[in-house]
């Protein structure tokens, strides 16, 4: 006889499996039998988020520095709460679960007229809701066949680095399936291996292009870091010493300290050297490239796409010749290996454009105000290699354009979705991420920094109780600005429906922080970030901040105020 | 030449026709310029919330209060997050407007990797997303169908008791239709005339059952408030003197001073004398009945069908005989028609159960520390008339079935969706319908008055900020009993997911308010709650107050306790 344990174990051990430590979530009652499983797995443990948006968004943020993550809701009312949240996990390609406990498979047969139900007697329209946002979505509806889908599920995820759904009837949590399971068979978490013939032909393509051009670059986007290709971009890029430029859904892919970072490159919204560099470049290397509108300066990219070579997570493309099932991954290591035994030389031909050192003018501290333009490139010097800074859609997505960041460092920013509010949450569950990281893998322990304004923090307010709950300690840089300073540029500037009620940001830790340390900061000028960003103790992060920014309504980084305006001639188009 | 006026100001001018004053919503950028045009309406405004899942709630409190409301999102980011709100105003039966800001056509046709897309290219899920949770959703393709389609929709809405959702490409907000539009149709927002021999055949029959009925009662549920029917089942009642019983959906559809006025009706869990009368009755008139697990003791309804009569928004049933496209509201005139007319003659047989007078124990106050059985028995002798009680689900949806509610007081719960956190916002929404008919319709002030768990309260604890933004003054009573205590009932009353983060619940207003008026207070024994009750001043309101009363965890009204068992027991099998 076998020994057995019971599905609610077995999902939750799956999910240790693929790195897994904290869930996020919120009870109900139709999920609160299958969180009873969650302590028979060691180093498992539950968060248990103040609403089911800010736990979607801490999990997002858990995957984006973790690798993958795990959020329980309950049926209707929990779920569709967190839609939001999944809907930007599936645009910003990040990797979870997100597992609802459903009504009991018999009263759905029954059709029993549930709460968290429409009372239609229908219990599929929230799996329905839920496909367009997901990779994957399955409600199991056989105790045997239960496993199979659930390893199906992890896979498809961490694979396509998408959010998918899973539908959990609560009469399944206690039945036994067989233990061996999970050993019998290894979740399979790595991409295939591609097709070496056609790798073959797309890498010989590029080796031509590479040996005749003579100004070759690298680009590097969203989905490098997704899909875990940030070493071997690293190491084609050491090898070639090709000038590396980054997209904003890229910044922190590629260390900026190396000599081999030269910029930003965001199409017209880029500095007119990078500009130069990029769209008269012969050979484009572009990898994991997301070419979005706040991406790419609203599709102003102007280099010839005669000259560009593609990597994406599965294909490529030469050209305009597509080669189908072919990772990035796997590509760049076979390029990296051609390149090495090709016996090309390779040496630096152009001098690094000079707006990459723009940052260096905050070495010395203006007098006045606290403006935008300082707070950016000062924040360079605070940073630390391991940092990770976490930017909120509006003034600080794009101010970060002009910090530069520590080798190792990491950046977060939901550039394509943009929901104002994500940040705060995102950072807590980055936080998270770090802190078991730490606990389980015996990492250092990585600061995370969140810029995020006064009108986005209201959103999700409440993610400052999850983070006190588990003593996290983040800085959170309050840009309080008076309003929403991003749509002001836009459009309305001076509409009341821009503006929001103020707060009072001092109380959030007083209110939210219940036997734990933490501080709270104002800074009005520059000389007093400074000084701030100067001191040894602020730098330590022994205890949760909030740092309240005092910044001029219209103050705004140049690439926003330029985006803004495109932006509005596409929507009055 | 006829006068134009701009196709966003004419939906505008539709939603006033329909009664609305007050716009909810959240600003974006896809809906900025459509936000221009409420300004260019008298006597509408943007409320401008602290983020979507409140401004859709908030929409549903004002629908519930005032008959229709308006919540106005941005594409993709904004509409998902109030997706559970909507989701709960469908199940509910609330008519509502859900208006998306979405990309221009041009820039859909064009197919272009904007921000707030799931960067596919499509634009049409958030749509698709909608239909299970919409009475009917739109999205605007050409100028000259859209006025037409804008009316039906809002007609939809009224008449069907369901949110509707409009999705309003950008560029179409400023173009111009006629403005004539808006006078040579009139909305039709009343439900069509009856056929006549069908209802006709249907009150026969009904009138032959009463006639050879010995105890016939009127049972009174949600539909009759959704859909315009309390002062025909008022009449109904003082007619024929048969006793009126309420079911949790039901509650303050009909006076509780009313001397035909018998107690709730919850299936097993009703009062014993209450279930006697009800389940031994020969002729029960069931009224906009929706049998939800929560509102019917676990379907625990145990009267005979064959003795049933039941009257439906859009049919009615005679046992079990179908009259369909039959509406309550016109079959009840017509009943009570026939029986003014029939000769019949009606008197009291039955005195009132006496567990109808329950609540009167509270005229006594206990020694010792505040408990759910005398809070909601006293709460009876603080509320007046027209008051809007708000209760939360949980122990406080529960506990206002003890409650006595004086005459055309009001009673919002959100029995059958039942999410957590809906209630603090459908308060803020409920006074502003308040305030808006008190401005605009010379109204009485009415009071607005909330329970709320400390639980509930995280979910959507920054629409608080809303009411403040405003200077309502609602009576935001806080139950601090130590997390979900609800849930804890359910399952797992010592687990740690049952518990949340404590919060000091005293600096909500220091955060909140700006520049208005504010107290708050706590309260933890019986004795506190009667004396706060019996300050004149406290029952004023003139300023917005937090209240917060202390309860034991596992303090929990009867009915609530049996309610639970019966959930697990569903939810294992």
């Amino acid at each position: 006889m076998s020994e057995t344990i019971s599905l609610g174990t077995y999902f939750f051990e799956r999910v240790k499996q693929a790195g897994v430590h904290s869930i996020f979530g919120v009870p109900g009652d139709f999920n609160l039998a299958l969180l009873d499983h969650i302590k028979e797995v060691d180093g498992l443990k539950w968060i248990g988020n103040a609403n089911e948006l800010n736990a979607g968004y801490e999990a997002d943020g858990y995957a984006r520095v973790n690798g993958f993550s795990c959020i329980v809701t309950t049926f209707g009312v929990g779920e569709l709460s967190a839609v939001n949240a999944i809907a930007g996990a599936y645009a910003e390609h990040i990797p979870l679960i997100h597992v609802v406990g459903m009504p009991s498979v018999s009263a759905t047969q029954k059709k029993l007229l549930l709460h968290h139900t429409l009372g239609d007697k229908k219990f599929d329209d929230f799996l329905n809701m839920s496909r367009p946002i997901s990779g994957k979505s399955y409600a199991i509806q056989h105790l045997d066949s239960a496993p199979k889908h659930i390893d199906d599920l992890i896979e498809t995820a961490i694979l396509t680095k998408r959010p998918v759904y899973l539908g959990f009837p609560s009469n399944f949590y206690d039945e036994q399936v067989p233990k061996s399971l999970l050993t019998d068979y290894k979740l399979q978490l790595t991409p295939p291996v591609n097709d070496r013939l056609v790798e073959a032909e797309f890498i010989e393509n590029v080796l031509k292009l590479v040996e005749s051009s003579k100004q070759p670059i690298i680009l590097v986007d969203a989905c490098v870091s997704r899909h875990n290709a940030t070493e071997e971009v690293l190491e084609l890029a050491k090898l070639t010493k090709f000038p590396v430029f980054t997209t904003p859904m890229g910044k922190s892919s590629f260390g900026e300290d190396h000599e081999e970072f030269y910029g930003h490159y965001i199409g017209a919204l880029s500095a007119p050297d990078v500009k130069e560099v990029v769209e008269t470049s012969d050979c484009v290397i572009s990898l994991g490239g997301l070419l979005s509108d706040y991406n790419t300066g609203s599709f102003s990219y102007s280099y010839s796409t005669r000259n560009v070579v593609e990597f994406h997570s599965n294909y490529c493309m030469f050209k305009s010749a597509i080669y189908d099932n072919i990772s990035m991954k796997g590509a760049l290591r076979s390029l990296i290996t051609t390149l090495a035994s090709s016996g090309l030389s390779f040496e630096r031909k152009l001098s690094p454009p000079s707006s990459k050192d723009a940052y260096k003018s905050a070495q010395v501290c203006p007098p006045g105000i606290l403006t935008q333009d300082y707070l950016w490139k000062r924040l360079s010097y605070f940073l630390k290699p391991k940092d990770i800074l976490v930017a909120e859609t509006g003034t600080s997505s794009f101010g970060i354009l002009g910090t530069h960041l520590p080798n190792n460092a990491k950046a977060i920013s939901q550039v394509l979705w943009g929901s104002i509010g994500f940040s705060l949450p995102a950072a807590v569950g980055a936080a998270f991420a770090a802190e078991d990281s730490r606990k389980f893998l015996s990492e250092d322990v990585r600061r995370t920094i969140l810029f995020i304004g006064d009108g986005s923090i209201q959103l999700t307010v409440q993610a400052i109780s999850d983070a006190c709950r588990w003593n996290l300690k983040p800085y959170i840089f309050i840009l309080n600005n008076n309003g929403y300073t991003i749509e002001k540029l836009i459009h309305g500037p001076y509409e009341g429906y821009n503006n929001i009620q103020p707060w009072r940001h001092q109380l959030l830790l007083d209110l939210f922080a219940d036997q734990i340390e933490y501080k709270n900061y104002t800074v009005k000028t520059c000389s007093e970030l400074n000084e701030l960003f100067n001191c040894e103790k602020f730098q330590t992060p022994d205890k949760i901040r909030v740092i309240e920014l005092f910044l001029e309504e219209f103050d705004a980084p140049e690439s926003l105020k330029k985006q803004a305006a495109l932006s509005e001639k596409i929507n009055a188009a």
